[in-house]
């Protein structure tokens, strides 16, 4: 992948970031939304790993680091205007931090949010609470 | 589908907006993003059609009322913090102002970025150029 010709395409916002929706390749499952700073995104475009902008953290955030739960970069594309990319990827265990497949894991129903998703960690496991 | 317990779980920006991924109900493609105030979620989720809020009109925005090219809503979910919604719709037309059939018709490779969508309307014979 060409990572200038992408990064010129790209739109980011006042913030100097960009919405990337994460799809598992293998199922099309939708994993997660995250943001990518113009360096973050050139990272992933030219190592193959997925790596993000924390907002809360304001900082580089290399996907998996703590939790082993690396993503592996398999396609990318952009959307009309610009200001959006979706990614399909190799989701090594589980995208979401809670212990789930996806982050979106709380579907509405008639009796409110349910938790229907799978669960493939523990996260107590998974991340040092100390 | 309660609107109030999953309005209620949505954390909206500083701009009142949530993104709203949406997802083709059949095939699982990721058809577009799109931004909604409560009040167009909530539209939305008791009229089941999709319904956003336009940043460049600054408007309403019904899905598909110039092209025809409505979304019906199948399925919603709300990502782990809240800030991001995912919708399966049945999708009529395309979805995206361009012909193709999702907004996500550029790939990024190594000659640079390739339309290779599926084109299934004409934008010139849909949208009124006058």
């Amino acid at each position: 992948m060409s990572a200038d010709d992408l990064l010129d395409a790209v739109t980011f916002d006042e913030s100097g970031l960009v919405p990337a929706i994460v799809q598992d390749a293998a199922t099309d499952q939708v994993l997660m939304m995250a943001y990518m700073t113009a360096e973050t995104l050139r990272e992933t475009l030219t190592s193959g790993r997925m790596v993000y902008w924390s907002r809360s953290r304001q900082e580089r955030w290399v996907k998996g680091q703590s939790s082993g739960h690396t993503q592996t970069m398999q396609d990318v594309r952009l959307d009309c205007d610009g200001d959006t990319l979706l990614f399909k990827v190799d989701q090594e265990g589980g995208a979401c931090h809670t212990g789930y497949q996806s982050c979106f894991y709380r579907r509405g129903t008639e009796a409110g949010l349910v938790a229907d998703g799978e669960k493939v960690f523990d996260p107590d496991a998974v991340y040092d609470a100390s």
